[in-house]
């Protein structure tokens, strides 16, 4: 089988290269591209109707006429909690229907279900943002019959935005909806702030239901989902577990390593010339990137900066600032916890957004655009700046893209924080075991042995070294890294291709193979 | 030449049944069609880019690509203070384009020195909502090289989201925008409120360009027109007359023909079975119509009731019930006056919605499909309650189908006021000129000589009687009508067809001929 080494190094079988798909050639190998949107096939309801309730989803699932070879959509602003994929995937199942593609913002351990769907045929085509639990062991281990397309959460939006994902009918759970399927984040039992992934499925999708677990009286406004673009409402008694849609604010880390890190990121994001007043930012949702709020918030005091907008999944350390007038907007594409759940419905300047305005790599241009910094973690870095944030260490996928490479891709100075080992895995290593963030879009790399700056960033490290920070390379990482817990083995794998890392462009950015059974 | 005779009784040339054009066979023909919409032509935006500034209309234009043949389109919400359109077609015209399509929302008196370019040969094609001064007299002295092509607001986007027609470049007069094209209606100096109208134009055209005189910094959120859909900003010294954009309240009609006739109505609402908690309704802009909100008040009051949303281009007596608690929800598509605008930006209840939204009448469903009630006015009115808006009684294209066939499609109650005569002009005649609104769609005709009811609504006549409302017949009303000024003659018209008054599902619902000079 012949391969095509991409822009970072991997090799891309051809066999792959169907459809006009291309190997990964760098992040604006795609810039100023022209395409045609799709657009999808619509029903007319002319005459007045009162209401698009019907009795269940069951129901719902035949009148949008599923059938085999189709594809449904869901999101996952219910996380962990979400009842809405497994409750349409088991009728879909009883109903006989089979060859179903799932085209998901994310998967997560609340579908494991699903994942005895791939066993029988019921699910054969998965693409999604993220996928953890059994869906994850059941695509590594060469269940699912094609491989899954694993995209970001902007490259998710590029994709049906350009008609290369075609979805039959959007599911989407919906805190609260009226009669006529205008829906909402918000309110109800099972609150998630906002519906940012919907938005462009139901744009888009042939036909669309709603399915609520809380019916308010019409107009439901404003809108996430607008009406126009529903065909169906489902009432059904629940649509998620609360507990674990909207879980507390995670507590600042204490762990005095992640805060070490921390500190020193806040400590290089201050040296850097984007740091003025104005600026705009996102962290990512781990401990260590949180925490470089807490470390940032004296130093913008100190030289009376104000950030102008931060951006992604919001959680409570961003809320606060923006209460303390530290930010002035957030703009959000997910609901972390309770705090930023609460914020999204009480505070004027904290907005719902769309998955294709957050980071949507072809559209006019994202807001990811616009970033100065975003502070992100990883599984693994190697020395070409690759991130992996996909497959763990066992070669066994249990992660996800989501707004990472979009993020790093858009942001002036983009910041991975990691430590160098975790247990007995080197984070810092030769080669990541799958590439889902191009090196080229990685600016630094802060560890808790020190800090690197990509090569490619001369500029950076002027900056920075003047400014007094001691930097390393990230090779003197790797090195450290391997002489602490030995240079890790290779993962070993079967050569059938389980899933496709394309890069937010669309084109291909690695692929992920079926694991082998680790033999000792 | 061959006619086939329409639904409401009209002869359509065959010659103008093109491209699929059907004659028009009543308001729910299209109920349950299908279709697939179109989509834009994008280029990508994948390279961060600070600013979509341009320095000028002239440079976005060249930018854009504007050549001769294509379409190009403004909206109204300046109404009779707008520059956009007027400085954007100079440019056109400057560079040596011809043939160009204008698709507007409506066009008035502002746009007088359009009509130069018309003779010209710069503008062949006009598509519009409304037409009024020099405009609507070129079109109907047959100088337009094409028929101009008259749609309702909910017939117009529904014509640009099924792809009949295709807008290449839209121009978007925006009171404020970022340097990245977030644009809202707010703001600045030239407040308009909303931007509902070019809502579709900006997901539909291909190119997208934002003109404004108040560049804010980014983002301007909540934005009425997504960044994500717009190619160029432009800054001007001025998109608009403020004076004109945004004039004071009307005063409350102080005639008492009109006070007794709005009083009438609010007595013949209250008599039908829509009249309860929660009811919806709308209202034109015309003094009769408004007056009908301080006859409501009363009897809302005295039963306890409140409306649950109005809708519609929105003035003050409106936003009075909001503030009184009478009215729990605004969702407007346009603002009327000041006291509209101010509401728009600062009551939470008050919500800006696109057209499609407002009216499509091929979406899924749009708000006028769940009206309670619309009070209405009409240049004329003929027998089979079909409505004219459009010509004048000299035959001269003068008015604006708007939202009126859309409003009373939907409505289970839409009511007409008008004077049985105005001068020496019968309101009330056996065949009006042009057909706007077709009469399957209008319910009540309340004049100041008598009320009518349309036949079709037996059950309407039933619960007024019982009321004890004295209720005549229209043909009544006619012959009044005529035993006070006289039979109307005839209008004299070419056999040239200048206009095509589509009904709002796209069928041909009238046309409109060359007018002849009148003949003493």
């Amino acid at each position: 089988m012949k391969n095509i080494k991409n822009a970072v190094g991997r090799d891309i079988p051809e066999s792959i290269l169907t459809n006009g798909r291309e190997v990964f050639q760098g992040n604006n190998y795609r810039d100023g591209m022209e395409y045609t949107k799709p657009g999808p096939k619509v029903k007319a309801y002319i005459k007045p109707q009162e209401s698009k309730i019907v009795a269940s989803i069951k129901e719902a699932v035949q009148l949008c006429g599923v059938k085999d070879g189709m594809t449904v959509s869901f999101h996952h602003h219910f996380r962990e909690g979400d009842y809405v994929a497994n409750m349409v995937m088991k009728e879909i199942a009883d109903l006989g229907i089979k060859n179903i593609t799932i085209a998901a913002s994310s998967m997560g351990q609340a579908h494991d279900p699903i994942a005895e769907l791939i066993e029988d045929g019921v699910v054969t085509g998965l693409q999604t943002s993220g996928i953890r639990g059994k869906m994850g062991e059941a695509v590594s281990g060469g269940k699912l019959k094609t491989p899954c397309i694993l995209r970001t959460h902007g490259g998710r939006v590029r994709a049906i935005e350009m008609g290369e994902v075609h979805i039959d009918v959007a599911f989407i759970g919906a805190p609260t909806s009226d009669e006529c399927g205008n829906a909402r984040g918000k309110g109800g039992k099972s609150d998630c702030g906002n519906l940012s992934y919907s938005s462009v499925d139901a744009r888009f999708a042939d036909k669309v239901v709603v399915i609520t677990d809380c019916l308010v009286p019409f107009p439901n406004f404003p809108p996430s989902i607008e009406a126009v673009n529903v065909d169906y409402v489902v009432v059904v008694d629940a649509i998620g577990d609360p507990k674990k849609i909207a879980t507390r604010a995670a507590r600042m880390s204490q762990d005095p390593r992640d805060l070490m890190m921390a500190q020193e990121c806040a400590k290089i994001m201050t040296a850097t010339p984007y740091f003025k007043d104005g600026f705009s930012f996102q962290t990512g949702a781990g401990g260590p990137s949180l925490a470089v709020n807490r470390f940032l918030e004296p130093l913008m005091k100190e030289r009376g900066i104000k950030i102008k907008w931060s951006i992604g999944g919001i959680s409570s350390p961003m809320v606060n600032l923006l209460e303390k007038g530290l930010v002035e907007n957030i703009v959000d594409t997910q609901c972390f916890d309770i705090d930023a759940i609460k914020s999204i419905h009480t505070n004027p300047k904290h907005f719902e957004i769309s998955t294709s305005q957050y980071a949507n790599p072809m559209n006019k241009g994202a807001f990811v655009n616009k970033l100065d910094f975003v502070v992100l973690a990883a599984l693994e870095i190697d020395t070409g700046f690759n991130v992996n944030v996909v497959t763990g260490s066992d070669g066994i996928l249990m992660g996800a893209p989501g707004g990472h490479p979009d993020a790093s891709a858009g942001a002036k100075c983009a910041i991975i924080i990691t430590p160098l080992v975790r247990g007995r895995i080197p984070c810092v290593c030769e080669r990541v075991v799958t590439v889902s963030t191009p090196g080229e879009s990685i600016d630094v790399l802060i560890t808790d042995y020190g800090t690197a700056v990509n090569p490619r960033r001369q500029d950076l490290i002027d900056v920075l070294t003047a400014a007094g920070i001691k930097l390393t390379t990230i090779e003197a990482l790797k090195d450290k890294a391997y002489s602490m817990v030995g240079a890790p083995d290779d993962v070993q794998f079967h050569d059938r291709i389980v899933a496709i890392m394309e890069a937010r462009d669309g084109t291909i950015l690695d692929v992920v193979r079926q694991v082998k059974p680790y033999e000792f």
